[in-house]
């Protein structure tokens, strides 16, 4: 038998990346400066970030403007839902041997 | 307000570490060999990832033999059992917010 976190798929899992997925699940896209301070980054530590989750696939960024203000703002895709749905099983069966 | 996963250390939320963390947690000691497997990992990237473990304080290494043949004994100290709770209760909160 293998242990639950062998499950566990780092793209998804780490920290940083956990917590941006979990900020973008519940609504349409977030803007870069509220993840930015949210999450307590720097602009580039974001960025990083966010290149990893849109490589896999998990999602989508668009740059736009706001009157005359340039923003950017980012969006979970289905992929990226999945993703995190599977990441929060994996920690649910952890917690669960844990109490357990 | 910052995001939960602002509180999390890397150290113990790592994949591979937190499943070591979590297997020796209900145990006295865990053998070497058994913890390699359970993990699915080499033993150079299991040693490695234990002595990540061990310059945080968070767990013991003793090198011994049974009967002739040596074995490598680990155990969860109490600084480790207190970061895998605070790890635990910090996934805890992740999750109530994904079901919120």
């Amino acid at each position: 038998m293998t242990h639950p976190v062998t499950r566990i798929d780092d793209t998804v899992h780490q920290r940083v990346r956990l917590g941006i997925l979990a900020l973008l699940d519940p609504v349409k896209s977030v803007d870069f400066t509220r993840l930015r301070d949210e999450m307590g980054l720097t602009d580039g530590n974001l960025s990083r970030h966010l290149q990893v989750l849109e490589a896999a696939g998990f999602l989508s960024i668009d740059k736009g403007f706001d009157g005359r203000k340039p923003r950017t703002w980012v969006s979970i895709t289905r992929d990226g839902r999945k993703a995190l749905h599977k990441e929060i099983a994996a920690l649910r069966e952890l917690i669960a041997s844990y109490d357990g």
